[in-house]
């Protein structure tokens, strides 16, 4: 497996987690250093692992429903790599930024940027309707 | 000058180009090389410095009015590094995260991910009220 595709599985386990509602997988998904911080849709930054994990705590409690990732596409550089993808969580389109940083042989999250999507791009709109909401 | 000091120079000429509608400066502000990518607020990502840039020159060809980056936040992950900020651009509140990567002496940007704020946190209220909207 090589980078590409290590960044890409841990961001598919993110959503998996995200899915299921298991905090401790949403837990180990995320880095355990200082460089953590999540912009919720509609929301300004949290930093530190405590209150995003505590913010991601409220989350997964709730029912989100399905939650998909489409068309993640993962950028590495060098120990850091970010992933920009849809989200369909429920009803709600969102796009998506997923930052890892390598830790060990392991790529950790260390930032989440999701936010509403008003309207498809023309080019790509086929692309971005989930098969739930067809 | 330390990498957080340069990853937030580097910022801060992100959001003077913007401000000041200056394509050329924005130019030198993005990456050359193949990690560019942009969301703008209520879009899904474009990629590409090409298709990156097209799209800037048309925000900075209409007038943003004050482009105000606030309370920038730098983590740096050895030659990558994110800043999450607050933007007031015009009247609109945004929550950004800028993702720079190391090239040669600069940082480049190669990813910026905006969106609207749709309440601001009780806790930073304050912080978040930028000064001309008082």
């Amino acid at each position: 497996m090589d980078d590409e595709e290590a960044v890409l599985a841990a961001n598919a386990e993110f959503y998996r987690a995200f899915e299921a509602g298991d905090a401790a997988a949403m837990a180990t998904v995320w880095s355990t250093g200082p460089n953590v911080a999540c912009t919720h849709p509609g929301w300004t930054a949290i930093a530190g692992r405590d209150e995003v994990l505590a913010s991601w705590a409220g989350i997964l409690e709730g029912s989100a429903g399905r939650v998909l990732c489409m068309d993640p596409v993962a950028h590495v550089i060098g120990d850091a790599a970010f992933v920009t993808c849809g989200e369909s969580v429920g009803n709600n389109l969102l796009a998506a930024t997923n930052f890892f940083a390598r830790e060990g042989s392991d790529w950790r999250l260390v930032h989440h940027h999701a936010s509403p999507v008003a309207r498809l791009r023309e080019r790509g709109a086929a692309r971005w309707r989930p098969r739930s909401l067809n």
